[in-house]
């Protein structure tokens, strides 16, 4: 699979891509990801790809040229799917990034500031997608939550697959508890279950903790 | 306000926020935000702080001993707000950043690989909070992402409050479509009214917009 991003922060990008279990899906080869700064695509000399916006208000708004010239650049005559990080988009969830994690190429852009210019978003017809609702400054973070999440799902990332399948939310109930040693700590015990080596029992004990769990903690999520 | 992160990859967190509008606002003291390494409470040589899950599977668990130093280290006396990043918890919305930006200090914990042994989670009363209903590598991420949008929400970060009070989800509604130079592209004109200079009427047309916007995109909220 590969993953293009857009940018103004291609470095803040890389810099977490380049660290433990994506940056090492990306060196050997499992995935491969591309950041690339929307500044090199400005046509002036100062490099600046945003204006005010018109109507007034604060703050400056990502132009809509450099954003266009960027994005064809990297794709050309392929169809790769084009995802807008938005606050107004499709919101996230595991059953997204599972359909997104069987594309072969994605090329998402993060606006910064106020936003992007609305006319690129459309004219390259960009799906939007928001990672929550809750505002942050730029796109970076949440387009690293969304290729942290797909990239993860990609074969040879993670050693195994059960190590996705138990997680949270990927068969839309919460985890069990997880223990790791002591057995004893600060008085509190490991259920004795898990020291038992009765793995049947075990994975019951575990898929009766994960309904309780979700029951507790995230009720709405049983009645999906 | 003050925001210290535990974690196992501090200068993953250090980097973003060293950058942009956050890094400005460490800068010029709006706000004080220090990245601290679990790994430096280990209690041996390799600086090794997690194991095996009790019970089986793939994996590793970060151990309760070396978070409860790490936290106990960091606030002393104090009862600062804790915070545990984690899928199960409550799901982070606007609402909520709103509520957690008029804390004083908050000390958010990020969990790695499959978690964190739940005793500590218990023993230290960390409240949970979760940024979506997908899973990522780690609670790095989503650290970055409460970090961020409480921190903007500060005196002085953003230029101003018209900066985030018109934001998607502030009220409850997405924003209105946003233009910048130049008045066509691609065809496609800025609508007139954003150029007339009436105030007024501009901000009734972006009233309805961001109600139309959130209409068409996303009903649900509407409803709230």
């Amino acid at each position: 699979m590969r993953i293009d991003i857009a940018t103004l922060f291609p470095e803040m990008c890389e810099n977490y891509l380049s660290q433990s279990i994506i940056g090492r899906a990306r060196s050997t080869g499992s995935i491969e990801i591309n950041c690339h700064n929307i500044r090199d695509y400005a046509d002036n000399k100062h490099n600046s790809v945003d204006d005010k916006p018109y109507g007034g208000g604060t703050g400056m708004v990502i132009q809509a040229e450099p954003v266009y010239k960027c994005i064809t650049d990297i794709i050309g005559d392929n169809k790769p799917k084009l995802i807008y990080m938005s606050p107004q988009g499709k919101t996230l969830t595991q059953e997204l990034v599972k359909e997104l994690a069987r594309e072969e190429w994605l090329v998402i852009l993060c606006g910064h500031y106020e936003g992007v210019d609305c006319r690129v978003i459309e004219e390259l017809d960009f799906m939007e997608i928001s990672v929550g609702d809750y505002v942050v400054t730029g796109g970076e973070l949440p387009a690293l939550i969304l290729t942290d999440a797909v990239a993860r799902l990609q074969e040879g990332v993670l050693p195994d697959e059960s190590a996705y399948t138990e997680d949270s939310h990927f068969n839309g109930l919460l985890e069990h508890p997880l223990y790791t040693r002591p057995e004893i700590w600060h008085g509190k015990s490991v259920p004795e279950i898990l020291l038992s080596g009765h793995h049947a029992n075990i994975k019951k004990w575990r898929d009766e903790e994960s309904v309780n769990t979700t029951y507790r903690k995230r009720p709405d999520l049983l009645n999906k």
